[in-house]
């Protein structure tokens, strides 16, 4: 007569099998340091617009983006602030579970997938596929793919075709205070709620948890007093922290565990976030849904069951923000 | 010379096996209908004290409870309100990650899991062990294992030894409120949890979580005209309601996908939830970091890393809560 395993024993090996295939496809999706941290690795195409072969120009280079990726949605928030849609058409990728990694609806360049897109323009590339892509036509090749210096191009090298040519996001006298920002901000904010939801072990992600609050607090204090993080002014500081901001709440909070305070709970975070989120064609760049499925859909060693959220209830972000009135001064983008 | 294998096929299978993996340790987790809903199994302990051999008596039954279960947790706060910390011990017993299951931290009985306790009550018991449960130190007999039926007896069988006897958290007059409350709350809230967050299919998931918003929109406008479900005193319906409430922005929100909104954005519920949680003796039933612990680092086909969350912030429970006020009247539990 056969003998059934003893349910314990099941569980044990079980539990097991499970933890090591979660290292193992965590690995995958998030390299990591011997103590656990997640690590990104390096953007690999950084090339510049106005170099050699890559002049500005109008219809030519293509953005290709994911619209639950906050990197690839900097790019789209400063083409909107700018008023560049009809100078540099996107194309939106979407993931596939099946495939594992992103997929066009209908085959570009002769590609079916991002990644044979790099392969396009590198043969031979073992690096990540990732979003945004900002594709040259002409060439055929990637100009660059790194989100921080394709909205520095966005914003100076396409003014003859943009609609808000005389709007600087990165203005001389302010880029010593914008990246000072930004070298806080990455690390501990819009990488840091990767850090937090990618870490391996306890101690990697409470590092990484207070990184991000601590940070956040400091944001909170600063925007007491000015409506933007470098003052009056929208910067591309406050297009990089938004993205993040805006997905905060939705999948940061609860599927990687940022989960101290939402930003609506915070007092002037909250606000600064609606009057990003309200300002001029913004709102039109950001897809709740998209940013759902694309984070619980795809994340699957971190939501195995694959279960999309019905919530949160984000009707607050189209409330007034009153970030306009007493001492912070009005700012206007025009329509 | 040997070739890897492609990623995007080690992506795919180890998906497949994954998700295979998940589906099987959910099953043992959570026993689920053809529809992927989770469904509770029956406890099978139904005795009860009064009846022969279970007389009332101090000291005799003793509770084993598990802090983070919100079943258990409603014998801790009724046996709190009545006063019977004296005539009815406690065991806490800790979840095991490695046994699976609940284990004691020193043996009890001549066990040293709660699964060797249950077979010593019944040799051959093949059901789940779970708290909490009445045990007869007597007659070494499991008397109740079925929360709802065990404060019912904790409120009226052992008055003789409580110290606040005429507290009647089930009074006749009230049943027929009480049990209508109970026959709403348990499917849709207490229990609706579990079947968002143990739902296998998004559609077993979605239902699951409609159900439970509409019924606390129910509750929320119950509460606006009433401080406690069946008007101005605490009965067993706020028992077994508040031991839900008080996990939810602490696991449920996040582990279990309950995110539509958080307890301590209803007003009512927000409030309410506090009144009870600042009754004499109840704060000390609840425990944050064992919740967390306990759901977090258990239930690792949600949550596989084991990663446990930092936050969320908690500390408004204590804050005013205003519920006696106005229209809605004072109550008072003797210290």
């Amino acid at each position: 007569m056969k003998k059934a395993l003893p349910p314990k024993l099941i569980i044990q090996s079980g539990k097991f099998i499970w933890t090591t295939m979660w290292h193992l496809m965590m690995s995958r999706l998030a390299p990591r340091s011997p103590s656990g941290e997640y690590i990104r690795p390096e953007s690999q195409f950084r090339r510049f617009i106005g170099t050699d072969p890559y002049p500005p120009a109008a219809g030519r280079y293509r953005l290709y983006v994911g619209l639950g990726c906050p990197w690839a949605h900097r790019t789209l928030v400063t083409r909107a602030l700018k008023g560049l849609e009809d100078a540099i058409p996107i194309t939106v990728v979407s993931p596939s579970p099946i495939e594992g990694g992103w997929i066009f609806q209908q085959p570009e360049e002769g590609c079916r997938t991002l990644a044979e897109l790099y392969a396009k323009a590198q043969p031979g590339y073992a690096g990540r596929s990732t979003v945004p892509v900002l594709w040259d036509t002409e060439t055929q090749a990637i100009v660059n793919n790194e989100s921080s210096e394709i909205i520095v191009m966005l914003n100076s090298e396409f003014n003859e075709f943009a609609r808000n040519p005389t709007l600087d996001l990165y203005p001389a006298e302010l880029q010593e205070t914008i990246d000072q920002w930004n070298a806080r901000i990455y690390p501990a904010v819009n990488n840091g709620v990767y850090r937090c939801g990618f870490a391996q072990t306890q101690a990697a992600y409470e590092k990484a948890c207070y990184e991000l609050f601590s940070t956040l607090d400091e944001i909170e204090a600063a925007l007491e007093t000015h409506r933007y993080l470098c003052g009056d002014r929208v910067t591309l500081a406050d297009v990089r922290l938004f993205t993040t901001l805006f997905r905060f709440d939705i999948v940061y909070y609860g599927l990687f565990k940022c989960n101290r305070r939402r930003i609506q709970d915070y007092k002037n975070l909250g606000a600064y976030l609606r009057d990003i989120y309200q300002l001029p064609r913004v709102s039109e760049t950001c897809n709740l849904e998209a940013i759902k499925q694309e984070y619980y859909g795809n994340l699957f060693p971190l939501n195995p069951g694959g279960i999309i959220p019905v919530g949160p209830d984000m009707a607050g972000l189209m409330e007034p923000h009153g970030r306009g009135e007493g001492d912070r001064p009005k700012f206007r983008i025009p329509e």
